[in-house]
């Protein structure tokens, strides 16, 4: 027989918890899978709504098994002693790697086999199930919606001193931030590190970004919320100039369409993420584009081509010399981009549910360059 | 010499990462602290927003330590390999309990002693610097906006045969929620399951709510972003009824309200949080009221009585039956609350720093029941 599944982490944090038990928490609670059940020890504070919310086949009271363990002597029981007198006579679990070592080691040192499972702990979530797909799609469109407010803005914005104004002020990348996150907020999705990078501040792909946004400069929006209520991310990004995009601006615009036309053509059940990756990489490279530091800050395309989306906004399968197969059902971005230190960024990102023979393209938002 | 420390984790998820570097990322990343000096281990995509931001001594490209590894010979370099090379002959660490135990085994495996700190891994996240206490101030504030305007709101609603109408609509929980998160926002603050909870459903206390809002009804407002800036949390509960407060109502508010103050007046540098737990849970016993299940659900007095509020919205000293001595400087909450179904819930909640003498409440927002 397999070794129990334990899982200690919050709702609202944990995602192999959250996908096992679809309670949110803020705080640890232990989950437990022995012999094809399911259980979920909770506090006081939570019993109620994890009877009513918790997809599992037992709520257990975890003040009633203290309040045991108690009448056995056990002065102040702590997390092991609940999860020992749970596992009855079992000494082994598996966990996700993820596991905490302080606890793992509690265990072991009274006399339990911890077996953390290397890799992805559920195989499954990478493989969407229609309702997780349409969780997915929803936060996709809160996305597009909220991008499209922002474009909207940008096209009414005036231009004065090669900065961007709109309605008499300066606007700001904190400002088209709040614009898009309030309107993904209208639907029920909160961001977090929504990026609007404008020019220079583009080229680091992580940076937010902040300051006045200037015509005919790149403008990076990276916009990855979470559904505040099926707890599903979705990821997009587009890049425009509001005014006149420069030449070279324009052709490492139509390099980045074209390499992310080029790896969604290559996604499809049973392909690599690495060699996808890899394949984008050279798509870039035998077209010219040269990746490597320039003066200690790198340039080229140096991040990784895409990632699985779900309740992570980041997870399995990689599109990135991680790798891993792709499997139908699988959710993936697909996200080069170009970085040139004073010319700026380009990064155009979609999310594609992977198929037998290919992909079927999450994203409706279209690919434009001025606005 | 102490082992040196090692962290790995997301600068976003993990709170002890990102009070050692304030560097945040959405992937984990590697902290070194050896010898008295602090390094960070990222990636390309990471390196140039890390040595602008990250508060350590040495910022070490990942992609750097992986060539000179694949050179002697190691094919795959991971997060082991990368860490043994930056350890030198060290072969012993000092990690946080919530360490990955995946990762803790493949150092072990590696002969690399592994110690995880038991309790709290910085002692000093306990006690605010001046700037840190600043930072919780301005969330503070942005809450006690944000709760103003959901009051305002409430108190412009008509009443139409129970329940609250605004501007011409159902005013509901959810309506309520996004118009708090929304003013939170606009103040660079994210909120994530504000809890607008009304009737029995504030019974359940971590219910965030739904549906429409009753008068005559308590309603429960708990608000607790963070600052998107600063990444420090602030946390308050206000309780209100639109239109008259029974009298029960009245009884258990006036109750609660008793309790906070007296809860407050026992904060101070020395005083153990589990002490001044019991003796809230104590004040309400002696007052009468009772606490324990009724139909298999809790009422009374059934959770903590506060927490600390910092980079993490629950963390140590705990004013609870886990406890710790409070010391000067430390912020927590008072949050004691009753909850009778089939009456409502009240729960009233303060943000307080402890000094020598007691505390200084941080919260200025008032507190009243009917509006």
């Amino acid at each position: 027989m397999s070794a129990p599944i334990l899982i200690y982490g919050a709702g609202g944090a944990d995602a192999n918890l959250f996908y096992a038990t679809r309670f949110l928490t803020p705080d640890p609670y232990i989950f437990l899978e022995q012999g094809g059940r399911t259980a979920v020890v909770v506090g006081d504070l939570e019993v109620g709504r994890a009877r009513e919310q918790a997809t599992v086949d037992r709520v257990v009271s975890q003040s009633e098994v203290e309040a045991r363990l108690r009448e056995r002597g056990i002065g102040k029981p702590g997390p092991v002693d609940v999860i020992l007198a749970l596992l009855g006579r079992t000494r082994r679990v598996s966990v996700p790697a993820s596991f905490p070592v302080g606890l793992a080691d509690q265990l072991r040192s009274r006399n339990v086999c911890v077996e953390p499972r290397a890799g992805v702990f559920w195989a499954s979530r990478a493989v969407k199930r229609p309702d997780e797909v349409r969780a997915i799609e929803a936060s996709q469109r809160a996305v597009e919606e909220a991008v499209e407010e922002a474009v909207e803005v940008l096209r009414r914005s005036k231009v004065r001193s090669g900065r961007l104004m709109y309605k008499g002020e300066a606007l700001t990348s904190e400002n088209l931030r709040r614009i898009i996150d309030r309107a993904l907020l209208e639907r029920d999705c909160a961001a977090r590190d929504t990026i609007v990078a404008c020019g220079d501040q583009g080229c680091d792909p992580h940076q937010r970004g902040d300051g006045p946004l200037r015509a005919n400069r790149t403008i990076i929006m990276d916009v990855f919320p979470q559904s505040n209520r099926t707890r599903y991310f979705a990821d997009m990004t587009r890049t425009v100039v509001k005014g006149q995009a420069s030449p070279q601006v324009k052709r490492i615009f139509r390099a980045v369409q074209e390499a992310q036309a080029f790896g969604i053509s290559r996604v499809r059940a049973g392909a690599d993420g690495a060699v996808i990756h890899r394949e984008v990489q050279d798509f870039f490279k035998n077209a010219g584009w040269r990746t490597g530091p320039v003066n200690g800050k790198m340039e080229g395309y140096f991040h990784g081509t895409g990632h699985g989306v779900g309740i992570d906004i980041h997870e399995a399968p990689w599109v990135t010399p991680r790798g891993g197969t792709l499997e139908a059902g699988a959710v993936v971005t697909v996200e080069p981009g170009l970085y040139y230190w004073g010319v700026g960024g380009v990064r155009l990102e979609d999310m594609v549910l992977v198929t037998k023979t290919g992909c079927r393209n999450l994203t409706r938002f279209p690919i434009f360059l001025e606005v």
